[in-house]
């Protein structure tokens, strides 16, 4: 068995840990005679399973009664429509902060249906920065205000999040678990969880619950969060594998200090690939400090050649997802949670033999 | 390892090669160095898992190139909105039969955001039998006329389809791939995966592809059919456990003759239950003959007390899954392409003994 350094964006590394737990139970689920996948989702052990799953993102997070836990299927994409559905009035507007690629898609849907109001635009600078307080934009009245708290082709990131009346709503898809944040500032947050949580095709979304009456009846059954909320995210069949992964993730999270403990080795693991990045002017970074992300770090070298050769020769060394975006070029290492120390340090120690070289 | 013969209505058996295959692949599939899970869906690996998924369906349906077939997520609940959205015009009516609990969700939903009529309803007769063609009465100009191909809870099925002017579109689910059909038929066919094709999650969506024309730039981007279509499956991250479970699914069928070979594997499974309930007064089948479903076959015993001590002593005997659902009570035993001959002929030897027990 060969496994790779795995600095994917997404779908991202999982803890071998857990992969190992799920592969020594894929025939078998803890005494049931059947796979999990063969599980029916109103069984006693798949009761467990869902329930399980949420009580470890309520203990990690420290989400209030006030809150509903979701897993819902559709990822963030399917958030970025169910949001203006539900949560934007007849005739009310909606604030929206365009920090990057994920936080234009948000607006492109929100535009849908009714109307928004982009607070700040980062495009202009080429999303290289996250907004000031003062520099935001916000509808006096208006229904809530959307941001994608850490950008994960960007890599840039909110270290602090605004000051909001309207509920403010944040994809986390990104970062989601990787550093502690207030719930209780939010009124919903949303993350798909092919980065940080577990495989695709689910989304994990913390909605405060009078938020969810807001919804007209005029939405679709399916795409209105009280549907899910008021069914423990069994409304229908939900994606059963995903949710036992997270189960298994969130586990896996709690052992190493929950997401305190966690975010300690994520700004360790940042803080040395971002040392080797600054040390020397053959690495550039496109972005401003403040608004570094700790999950996604993006950097340039002298010449789109060397960026080529770099994550080629890279790849040879196994590591891999090391090509930047394609809307945006360079290098990109997401350092997920599940990204050891061990990963980080080979990749500046390749770095450090790739400059020598090529420098 | 102990695993037992698994009715489940769904999510419901897989291939026990599937399953160790999968096993065998967890930690790194063919050389990537990874998991499944954890590899970008816009990878190589992946493209050919997507790909591969997708013809493994058009050659074992024979889907011809007027039809995309997609894999989406939120099962077929999704479905249930997404249809109205996407196919139903302004001011226009659709047509949906009602001949059981899932056709009326369908129609629930169908309900929301325009006009429905339904063209015929078994709900007076308990849910007992398919309508005959004669017996539909649809709406001249209609848009499209909707049915459940096959009824999980009420154990019927058509056994051949509605001639109609709109497009027909067919609820699949717990019948997918099971019997051969002629795709050419209708305008649309969906199924959650987790009945005959893979896990929870996902659904495959057949549909043709000038039906996606009619959908108003009103409906979310997410929600329409078009998006999903022109990016290959792969608008967003899909659930790509879940299709790589569905390309191993699909060949597993293929090993076993295609749709032809397991239909004739399916009939004679369904043909030995039918034939143990019918032999004796003891079991009783509420659904008329020409109605019943090869799938999902439903009866009932001479009382509620001996129906409670069946399900708790076939459990004792390693055979789960076959309680009534409990909108309908009774017995009911789901035999879904994964379940073999061998699984049929335990549960008709244990029935033997019962009656001989009990009767």
């Amino acid at each position: 068995m060969a496994r790779v350094y795995n600095f994917n964006a997404g779908p991202a590394a999982l803890p071998l840990s857990v992969l190992e737990k799920a592969q020594s139970e894929l025939l078998e689920f803890a005494g049931s005679g059947m796979s999990v996948m063969e599980m029916s989702h109103r069984s006693k052990d798949f009761a467990a399973i869902v329930e399980g799953a949420e009580a470890n993102v309520r203990r990690l997070m420290n989400v209030s009664d006030d809150y509903a836990v979701l897993f819902l299927q559709g990822g963030a994409s399917l958030q970025f429509a169910m949001i203006p559905l539900n949560l934007r009035r007849e005739s009310k507007t909606a604030d929206y902060v365009d920090t990057g690629s994920w936080a234009s898609k948000a607006v492109k849907e929100g535009k849908i249906g009714g109307s928004i109001n982009v607070a700040w635009s980062g495009k202009e600078e080429n999303y290289t920065r996250i907004p000031k307080q003062s520099e935001l934009k916000l509808t006096p009245g208006g229904e809530y205000i959307h941001i994608c708290s850490n950008e994960t082709i960007g890599g840039i990131r909110f270290s602090t999040f605004p000051k909001t009346e309207a509920p403010l709503i944040a994809d986390m898809s990104s970062e989601i678990m990787s550093r502690a944040i207030d719930v209780n500032h939010f009124g919903l947050i949303y993350a798909g969880a092919q980065k940080n949580l577990g495989p695709s095709g689910l989304a994990l979304v913390i909605i405060r619950k009078d938020l969810m009456d807001r919804c007209p009846e005029s939405v679709p059954i399916f795409l209105r969060y009280k549907t899910h909320a008021q069914e423990g995210s069994l409304y229908n069949t939900p994606n059963t594998w995903g949710i036992y992964v997270v189960k298994l993730v969130t586990e896996w999270l709690e052992s190493l200090g929950g997401i305190a403990g966690m975010q300690r080795i994520n700004e360790k693991k940042a803080a040395t690939l971002y040392s080797a990045i600054d040390s020397s002017d053959f690495w550039r970074s496109p972005v401003e400090k403040e608004s570094r992300s700790i999950m996604n770090v993006v950097w340039r070298l002298p010449s789109e050649e060397l960026e080529e050769a770099f994550v080629s020769e890279a790849k040879k060394a196994e590591m891999v997802g090391l090509k930047g975006h394609r809307s945006v070029g360079g290098i990109r290492a997401s350092l997920y949670n599940a990204v050891g120390q061990d990963a980080v340090d080979a990749l500046v120690a390749f770095m450090q033999a790739f400059e020598t070289k090529n420098g």
